[in-house]
């Protein structure tokens, strides 16, 4: 099985390190850390492996990705020689970048951008030979989309992209190309893309999985750790304050306090479901850009236990933001691609483990998430 | 059902807590915070409701509990007009606190400090018309005890028990003494207790359960729920460091190299169970008296994520260590109680959930810990 | 000497804690601990002791004090039993207190309001035979007010209060007339006080010192402690990022954005003083109720070193909010009235050890500003 | 002024950094950050220039300074392009260094060692056409060393070192040679070196100044800046405990008990000097080899504020060792040279502000040593 991973935002850190990575990991020079599909547990899973993966992508711009990766290196993401070792491989996946779809006053019809992703998608899978290709939204945040009545109606939808408005927000665009195209799709970030219902229902109509959204990285993947914890030992959780400290692109966008709010909103809806409550205290996301790719995440969590006496739990998570990401990008691709090839179709909620706000519900505790992603995993296509 | 709940240690903090708090919640003053046996999970599995739990236990000194619980209300551990709400309660545990053996040269063979204590667990249960008794070790922990043949050897450990040899720890004495009385024995300290091959063999002959050991009460809890997260994700966890500061009397005791060693042990255990291999790091233990009933544990983690980038997680805990220990003496007693009810025997590996060092082996991440106790409480004496 | 205090905002915690505190400490029932004024550098500089301090008020409403430092002693501000064995004090305190003026339209022209606070200080002064009164102003942080025309010209400020516009916010008009009854006065908090261009030469023209402003007590206080460290280091600061949790009254007047704003300008102002450039970073100010009368604050600095190696320091202050202020509010009480018996007019700049925003300017490392504090208590009417 | 700068540790990471920067700085690659004699206030103290030093030592083994300055490049101490870019000073350097003397049986006596160092250091001098040369003890901790009479005695010192035995610790060897060769001698690290009697009384006797020791360059530098708020504002510490963890050669030696003590006693003096009284709590030094060049500190501080009340703060410093120590063993050599120049003998007690343990006593307060350093410093030879 050759399975294209094709990038939205194909040029940012996450799939620079993306691209990067899996070079070194096929080449045998760095170990898998940090792939969850490469520990035992998904040995016999049929994922396709490292090497059936090419890469390529959209982008509205950026440097060459041997640039991206050299850029990288001096910021101590990936090793120093690294990007001079996978030249090749870095070069082969920018010929493969194609120029993304734009916003803004005079661009045409949402139909013309969205058949123009239909075809860098087709032809991608075409000349490359592909099995399959999944399509990954690893773009900058969105701000919030207005909802529209379009969004929960097929034939609506399909009408109001034939005129000049705007009536998807641009990840929403590639989505839907991308199901157009017969390709699975997966939000990395907490933007719209796929979760409409009118998407939805292209999805199953045309038999394709799809999975998001917005991946966990830090602080939620740590307090998804902690939370069950204090549920499993009846400790009455009673404020969870957080602040991220976020270098980088990413900081940049999120600190739009329009962007910010998704992330938040997608942030706090762990903890609810997790304690059954829930519980005071506000998480911010501030734009520090000294912190270059770092980020940092200090949350401060009060309880009450026995009798009412009061406690504290602190933590503070200090990490290097695509080099969390991008193994989960792999991860991602891999088992999509297989849930494709094994007719599954609609949201895989099966995939929770990765995402702050797994679409189609499911638990948010993250062992749990962790025992049915690995059940699903192994059980994939044992009935057919 | 009635059940005796015998507390070895029975004035210190945790014992006037657990009879402090067991008052109040059966009174309704306070809801059951940090009561697990008190969640939904566990409403169907038949446990001894709290109001049948009687209480008593033995100490070597100490003021009488209505003094204790005053003195643990003063340093905030309990309300402050907590123990005049409860006094009755108080007054009827103190009246069933025996002297406890005490160690030292003079003080005659183990058999009679034994035969003293059987004799103290049968009169409880018979003048008090228990259906069973539950004992608890709660007493401070000890130092190692040097390993000897009669350990492994149940006719040698009963001739050596008539000698003037001290054969045993006196929490093996202790474990003895109610395994022959018939009680189920809790080891909720690292101190030897029931764990040595000639007492598993009393309790199975004897058809008794036992459960232990080391309750996980602070930093080995928060450790064994973020621990899981690691190797879920496949972060290659490379050093976990850990400063405890311990002030009043548990801190003390493990101030004592000694006593330390044997905590610390059980601590180090668990990570690497979970990880697979063992990790960089040491964990100290400090004696603050300044600090009184609280303790506050700091953990530094460094792991290394995708192609080699170095990150770091650290957490604060602030609790306060009796408030933490009570409840899980409550719930220990009403399923150890139910376990032997329905005919279990030998160690409970279901209840290592509570435990750093859980007798009988088993897994140690957290959740699956829960899972499994669940899964086990619920399904006690169906198949009966 | 004998001295009125003269709290405005009397039954809030702060001044409830001083009232309770000072009786506590007349009396000797517990040592001064945090009271500057009370260490061996302050031996000989002529302060009135704390026993000739006589307590008086405003207050818009509120409890009693009695039930006011019963409620604080239930909340670990105060010792338990203190409130009973100084209920003497507070009563003598609470008779003492008048309705605060309020806001609001219906009120009459704010000239009203400044007679009638003179009124009740001049009765206080006389009544209570007192040498001198200083005003202090422990009241909720007001949001800010908009600047006026009036605020630069005393005479024409004068003509306004006559008028029916508020033409100052309700701090000023306090200190307004403190200023016309002939007392000192100083800004315990961010609000804008007597810090106007019409109220400084009022106070000068009057012959009065006056202080100011935001104690600092917690996040500012250690900031303020380390910024020059970094600079005689010559380490370079890059971001300096806070987070602020605050229960209780103060955290819920801060919670509102426009008087949170007052806050975080006099805490950003320090730092930059002492570093002489700005850093990036934001400072966050959260009002989580759970927390009661106790604050957390949590720095985290990046910082550049030798050769631009980066490098991070983190801290978390927890503290308790009246018992950080109320030894301040005595100190700030003897400084005053002794400064003011010396013959000192106009801003206090050697009190800018006490406060985040120095009325006057002057230094901002908290080491130079105590040093300059010494030199100053000590030197007071030596030349006269 | 051409002053030579001997290091004893040559090829240690601190001397490499100190030789790699001192050049990048000298040809204005980089900005001195982290040199406090470049900041404006020591402009005018006519110390020696940067490009001024030229740079020698003693190593007893070790790669050569190019290849230990890569090595640092790859572990992130110094920019990545830097060694290449500073090779010919790294050349030069490396052609100075000289084999150090060694411990162990057979190896003659200490005369003959201390003679050879003494050829060494004169050579140097004389060869490079020096004005003066400042020797400074960059290499690993020393385990204490049993005190003896002849320490004490200079005439005894002589005949002894005569003898067979091993009168002195090594740095004291290296302290006597320099003292002998003429040369000003600083104790970088809390080894014994010059503090001994019988070396002071030959300082004083040649005519040359002293300092040290055991450089602040983290845990200590924050508590020396914190210390002093708590006594400026009258809180109470109640304990004040610390955990190091430190990684590479530091971290290696000090997990030696013997070394780590001589660390922590220095460690815990500037303490109980600033607050006037000792205080509760250890300070650990763990060796985390997974750490490299960095390490991280935790200290935890309980106080006492108004009317008992305890609060705590907490900070967490880390850093790189070697970039936090290699500018401070630039200004050592500048100021200690110029207190020669100007005549200065002894112990330089006015260079507190960069040890933790001061030779010659002197305060602790770290804003208080910077004041004293900067007059100082500008004092030197104005009343010549």
């Amino acid at each position: 099985m050759r399975v294209g991973v094709w990038l939205v935002g194909a040029r940012g850190s996450v799939a620079t390190t993306v691209v990067t990575g899996a070079a070194a990991l096929r080449s045998g020079l760095l170990p898998p850390v940090g792939c969850v599909t490469e520990t035992p547990g998904f040995a016999g899973v049929g994922l396709p492996p490292l090497d059936a993966l090419v890469f390529g992508g959209h982008d509205i711009g950026g440097s060459p990705l041997v640039e991206r990766a050299e850029e990288l290196a001096r910021a101590g993401v990936v090793p120093a020689l690294l990007p001079a070792a996978v030249t090749g491989a870095l070069t082969e996946a920018e010929a493969e970048i194609r120029p993304g779809i734009g916003g803004g006053p005079g661009r045409g019809s949402q139909r013309g951008e969205a058949e123009r992703v239909i075809g860098d998608l087709v032809s991608f899978r075409e000349r490359r030979g592909l099995d399959r290709v999944v399509v990954i939204n690893v773009a900058s945040t969105e701000p919030p989309f207005e909802v529209r009545p379009e969004h929960a109606d097929p034939a609506a939808l399909e009408r109001a992209m034939d005129g000049p408005e705007e009536v998807l927000p641009l990840s929403s665009v590639y989505a839907y190309a991308a199901l157009r195209a017969g390709c699975p799709y997966v939000d990395f970030t907490p933007s719209t893309g796929v979760r409409l219902p009118a998407l939805d229902e292209l999805a199953r109509a045309e038999g394709l999985p799809y999975a998001g959204s917005d991946a966990k990285t830090g602080e939620t993947l740590v307090k998804t750790a902690l939370a069950p914890m204090f549920a499993a030992r009846a400790l009455a959780v009673r404020s969870w304050s957080g602040t991220n400290l976020l270098g980088g692109g990413d900081g940049e966008t999120l600190a739009d306090p329009a962007a910010g709010e998704s992330k938040k909103a997608s942030k706090d809806r762990a903890l609810a479901a997790i304690l059954g409550h829930r519980v005071e205290g506000e998480t911010h996301i501030d734009h520090v850009p000294d912190m270059g790719e770092w980020k940092t995440a200090w949350d401060h969590v009060t309880f009450e236990g026995f009798l009412g006496v009061r406690m504290t739990l602190q933590f503070t998570w200090q990490g290097c933001d695509s080099a969390l990401a991008a193994p989960l990008v792999l991860d991602l691709a891999r088992l999509t691609a297989r849930a494709h090839e094994a007719g599954e179709s609609g949201p895989l909620t099966a995939l929770g483990f990765f995402f702050k706000d797994p679409v189609g519900g499911g638990e948010h505790g993250l062992d749990a998430q962790y025992e049915r992603l690995r059940a699903w995993a192994n059980g994939l296509g044992v009935s057919a």
